[in-house]
């Protein structure tokens, strides 16, 4: 198998995206990682800036949520694999509603989060391929998915 | 226009569902409502309860989810509209999971929280073609789309 | 063949739904009609009536639309049949925007127009399965497509 | 995030495609832009010259819309945005309908107009991830959606 | 198994489709047939009929092809099987074009023509779930369908 | 939640059908319930009776795969959820190939077996939202699905 | 625009698609063309020589046909636009059933014949985006629908 | 035509697969060929080892089969052509539900296995495009649809 394409999806306040691309790039993986906008206040504040401020926050965030949104469906679409981390921080209702759309239009789903959020993520998990607790682990499923080499 | 099929998702511990679908009645509307199981206990319990219980909670929830998921995938794939409920208690990952399978499945989506909650959910505001305060707007959207009446 | 249903999409000042339904009923055709909410105030105000008012016109406009969306794209979704009509005032950009839908959905699309509209129409003309310059001629299609009968 | 399809449908007769591929050129964006074809006596020709004459000018539109049929459908297919632009002149009844189509298909939608045209355009808006009133915020939503970075 | 929708699409010169529904009323068999127009002066006329007339008869022949596909489209679209009828006579470019659309949809497609035309139509029977020669054969399929009873 | 589509595939050479069908009726479970043809000698020689007898044993059951496709097909195309049952006997390859083709279309898949199948199943079960071991089971999973209650 | 796909689908008996593939050489157009087997022979026999032969002639054909459709079906799903060409001679009914299945996915269709088939061809004919009558004119198009380019 | 990509499905005890990859290298074809991971005890193991020991062989077994899902899903849609290979061992009911996937995703289907196993695989052999026996017949098949050449 020659290349995958994975979105990496949710959290933005730690570097697991950093761990899973250095981890693969260490096992010389073929793969193509995308990501949202990661900093935050460009992923804010992209509405207000680029089509002007609004007195309303719902509308300053309703037009930032939009422009982000087209990079992320593009991404999501495109994608073969979609990550999910969810952390211990903030709501992240964003990460779980990507979770949706990436499960609806038939995506590999792994999600990644701590074992203390099972029970609220029981839903997310059960449309999932794969639960894993570490970025090494997500590392080590892309190397087996992509190689079928499996370090014991 | 005659008769709508809505799914109502998402917080199961208050009585929103019931003053929708109560307005709805008294306004005379034609509104199949259809919910996930809203029994707390039963929707946690059901994959234990019917398939065995389990040591690990991990795969007991997971038993669960996968359960509930046959009742909320079928109802939403009948829904010609999808309310998505967030109230300011838990997590909430399953309502913000629903809410992406149904705009990906091109489902109508309105969500419903408080205006205190638009920051985090501003990605699932933008998905959504209408978002309400409160359950009575809810319902005089869904009296506007079947009949077109507008109560001034 | 045994009913159709049939969306009305586009001019709503003149009274061609009111001469095709009657012509419909008249020939004893079994057509569910369908169509936007054609109260011209209701359509502009119902964002702002039922979500709140706003400051910008913009976003005024941006709630009144969509959830005239909600209708729209459900009852597209449930038609056999799309006619679109274009009169000769306004710009109308709605009802060509619902043709692209219903066209891209796959649906049968007629579409409703004078001659004199020929030229600026011919792209939604040329996706049409029929092009009426009458309402009546509309009738006289579904009567056929529905009997078979066709009156010499 | 490593290229982007963009189409630009709509309004040929100002050079406003000019201005956002100079500007995506000038900010080094990895961007495929595709356009129907703008040279506007082709357009309108182009079946007449090809697959011969037509005494009426209905028949002689529609040969000539359904070729250009043929290059618009392709290129929105393919596109990842379809960015339309409508102008204070003409009807451009075709630039509403393929926004239907590209909006139809869960392509990204773009809209560019000046904010006169709010009100007719609204449902339009409303399907639209932006609303743009420059061609200048048109890049500065690519370069942000390519790149992550604001310029503020 | 309770009720089929079939279409009998093709040759409408002999009585196949008379056939074939009185054989399945006298086996009691829910179904409901449905078929394009077959009285050919009708289907060769409508569009001229209700459209008016044309000076070419491409545009005479097609007028009235469109508007018998709306009721072919929507008739197939609603189908679960689709029965279609090759005689000896005629082109019958219409029926292997049907039987194209209906296949590509994943209609369940039954083919029913004499053994002498096995060459030309190998690829339609190819894609078919059954190849008949008689219309008592269709009958007896259906009704083994829908009951799982076999005629021995 | 009124009513749903239950296919029931898989063996046919034991009562685990009238077990469910009995056990839901027993529970007033408004559920329709569909199933190939279980009568194994008219499963086998359907297409031979019908279209005639083959030399070949492989043209032989290709046609009567066939005939029995144009059932099954059709009904787990209209089913909300699919029962696959796999015993101890026979290769049980339909079985298999029915999940998979349930599974691509998105249908809530149930998974019905002794535990000591679990290891060659382990992909099928992987792709089930649930993988019960007795018609009881089934039943009462159909049960809570239904209508949220749970017996405890 | 940058490269087309086109399949050129229909009679083989002709030098037609040497004349489409020259005039589009000459006219140095970016456009990968592909077709079915053309040796006759070949595609008559595939079935028989590689997996055997058959005494039936029904499923010697049926063998051959299949394997072809490997091919036929890869290539139409692959192309953008899908030319069938229909000459005099012979039935071609499998060039009306790939255009009905390349319609029936989205491709931009043309047709190319002469006048004299025109009315057998008008479900076909009604269904394209161009009706030819020789090779040249389909050069022509295509020239047009890549470059924008007009030769008057 | 020009490159094929092919997913080979099914047993993985013997070496069909390198008979099929080398009898298309020594002909010279242009052909990406793919399988699911063949290391039997790493495919077995996959989950255990990367996301951690289960004490039920259920899980274990659960958590091998959908990391394996996401290699082989991800393969499936990407392929052109889907070869299923069926040995007289095992039970094999994972190359069966791949056959059902690939077949409702509108893959080419291309069974092998021996003629003593068509009955068995009669509702498997009947929705493929060719029943092989052999590997060299399989290369012959893919040789054939890529070059339209003959080895008679």
């Amino acid at each position: 198998m020659s290349g995958l394409n994975v979105y990496l999806s949710g959290e933005i306040h730690t570097d697991w995206r950093e761990q899973i691309e250095q981890g693969a790039k260490a096992a010389g993986l073929d793969i193509v990682f995308t990501a949202p906008v990661t900093v935050h206040e460009n992923s804010d504040d992209c509405g207000a800036v680029i089509l002007g401020e609004e007195e309303r926050t719902f509308w300053r965030d309703h037009k930032g949520a939009k422009i982000n949104a087209i990079r992320t469906r593009t991404l999501i679409g495109k994608a073969d694999i979609v990550v999910v981390r969810f952390g211990d921080k903030y709501k992240q209702w964003n990460a779980a509603f990507d979770a949706g759309i990436a499960y609806a239009l038939g995506k590999s789903l792994i999600v990644l989060h701590d074992l203390s959020l099972t029970h609220p993520l029981k839903e997310v998990d059960g449309a999932a391929l794969a639960v894993a607790e570490t970025a090494g682990q997500v590392v080590e499923i892309l190397a087996y998915v992509l190689t079928g080499d499996l370090k014991r």
